[in-house]
């Protein structure tokens, strides 16, 4: 029998100090919530009111249909450990989710995060949550609560992975519904800001193949930042723009499919916009690819079809609208910050995506 | 340049492999769905309705209030790594989402799953799986949607880590609220199985200062069971009982707060259940240990007080209720399949726990 008493904090893992973290988000978490959300600061899980009966703010749901996703953000975590820059992948984990979500009509409510971690390094955590947080009130959806992990068994040293979950809602007469798509529909790219959260390990291959540096600046990349820095960029946070256009067109119907373009590419993701007897048919030439795309491609010698199925390749989300309403609606995105392009049509077909020069 | 063009297979992630396993777990999925969930293949995010208008079945909620919580297993993980079982650690994780969710009230619908692996070992997923499917077809969740990421930079060749995510839906005043907890309320405890998902970074530093064997059956412990298996005992579903007994009393407000014991033991727990003027007394004689603590303890040589910071010491789930209804309410518990035990009651006080011999 050992002669020294064993306790909790020998073997890692402090319960103190787990406490001292939830306690310095707590700021975080609130600057996110709005009058339908129940503060119970002893609460085993958070509340979130999904109807608001008070008199001011009465409303109330048909047939609500709750909508929920789950999502990490892959191996940009290692890019981020590299560069130790912390402030944004909690924008790519909230952008994963509620851009995932909006795709099926949804109002996103609220967020939840799992930080996993090999030791709590208060400063990098309050980074990412901070990140979360930003995101999530940038699309007026809740922080309604997480889990963080301290495993230094599974997790050596550094190491962070990060999962996200969101829930939404919409009424059951608005969630999105591929029948509806029709020959004429008009599809409508929102561009991206470089590859997001997906391909990274191709990005990581493509890095060591062509010996880049994550640290240097490139004539034909970007001249004011490095690598590292475009590589970086979080995900595009669509979900604002998208929910506000739904609710925009509330009697209308005029969206008639859309999709979160992550790995799988343009080619994968929009196909499951479509039904059976529909064909996207889109213009490669209608929009410039990020310069990201150009660069990793010639540098570490990819096919361009390779490139299509593991990247954005500069368009991150697809709506396929009404003929009749597709000058409006690029305004009114392109008014809320997103940057639409018309890339191509719906015709009739056999449920793919075709790529046209 | 690399001469020979990079794809994403090289860089350690096949995206054809991990459609092939989504597919492979459709039928654990499918079977916890009820008529609400909304079957959508090629959705980006789960549906489920909140109500469900049919005639037959209409049911709507007042003012529902959505309830959710985010939860890991831990380094119980690791356990299941060292036995290479994987059937049990989907309850685990599912037992500790929904366990929190009943605490507020709330009845479980939805769950979502996050797997993180270094690589994507399909039989041992599809055993976490099958564990997550179980679990919530036995707690009538639907297992609505998830996350499985391959990173084979981040996770080495054979870890894994887990996150799970749910909702549930209490309707406004039916919501647990600590203010109702009154002195000469009633606690009963529900037994544990063992050590549930809590505490296992201590369980190995006792197993390695005590050198015990997880392949070896001991007397004082389990006969006919490893320490191994004894360990990795599931947590107990007490969401399922506990879910049930709340509809049962629809009308009469029984249960006054409720706690989950994980991590933080007794006192950190059940004290999140009582407001600032009452104390919850507890009699430690009331209830046999499950043999696991005292085993671990005499063995590693762990402090009374520690044991009780860590672990649930045999009561892994708190009801708090009026006096009048604890005999009924513990019939009921028993009937449901749980061990029900009078463990204390409430006290004037201020807001702790104590614990008397």
């Amino acid at each position: 029998m050992p002669a020294k008493p064993l306790t909790y904090i020998d073997s890692g893992v402090s319960i103190k100090q787990g406490d001292a973290f939830v306690a310095a988000i707590q700021s975080h978490m609130r600057r996110t919530h709005g009058p339908r959300v129940i503060h119970d600061p002893r609460g085993f899980a958070g509340l979130f009111r999904l109807d608001y009966n008070e008199s001011l703010f009465r409303r109330n749901f048909k047939d609500p249909v709750l909508i929920a996703c789950a999502d990490g953000v892959g191996t940009k975590l290692i890019l981020a450990n590299k560069l130790d820059k912390w402030d944004t992948i909690g924008i790519d984990l909230v952008a994963m989710n509620l851009n995932d979500l909006v795709v099926q009509g949804a109002e996103p409510l609220f967020f939840l995060d799992y930080i996993a971690c090999g030791r709590l390094d208060k400063q990098r955590l309050e980074q990412i949550v901070k990140g979360i947080a930003d995101a999530c009130a940038h699309c007026s959806c809740a922080l309604l609560g997480g889990e963080t992990a301290e495993m230094p068994d599974i997790y050596s040293g550094d190491d962070v992975d990060l999962a996200g979950f969101s829930v939404g809602v919409a009424d059951l007469s608005r969630v999105t519904d591929a029948e509806r798509v029709e020959p004429g529909d008009i599809v409508i790219g929102l561009e991206s800001d470089g590859v997001h959260s997906n391909g990274f390990s191709l990005v990581r291959k493509a890095i060591e193949a062509a010996t880049l540096d994550l640290n240097e600046s490139y004539e034909d990349l970007d001249p004011e930042r490095t690598l590292g820095e475009v590589l970086l960029t979080p995900t595009r946070l669509y979900a604002r723009a998208v929910a506000r256009l739904l609710r925009k067109y509330k009697v209308k119907r005029v969206v008639s499919g859309m999709a979160h373009i992550t790995g799988g590419g343009l080619q994968d993701n929009l196909k499951r916009a479509l039904h059976a007897d529909v064909n996207a048919v889109l213009s490669e030439s209608s929009w410039s690819p990020h310069p990201i795309f150009p660069f990793l491609q010639q540098r570490a010698n990819i096919e361009p079809e390779e490139m299509h199925r593991v990247f954005n390749m500069g368009i991150g989300y697809c709506l396929i609208v009404r003929p009749t309403f597709a000058a409006s609606v690029s305004r009114h995105l392109a008014r809320l910050g997103e940057r639409p392009v018309t890339i191509g049509k719906i015709t009739a077909g056999s449920g793919s995506v075709k790529l046209e020069p």
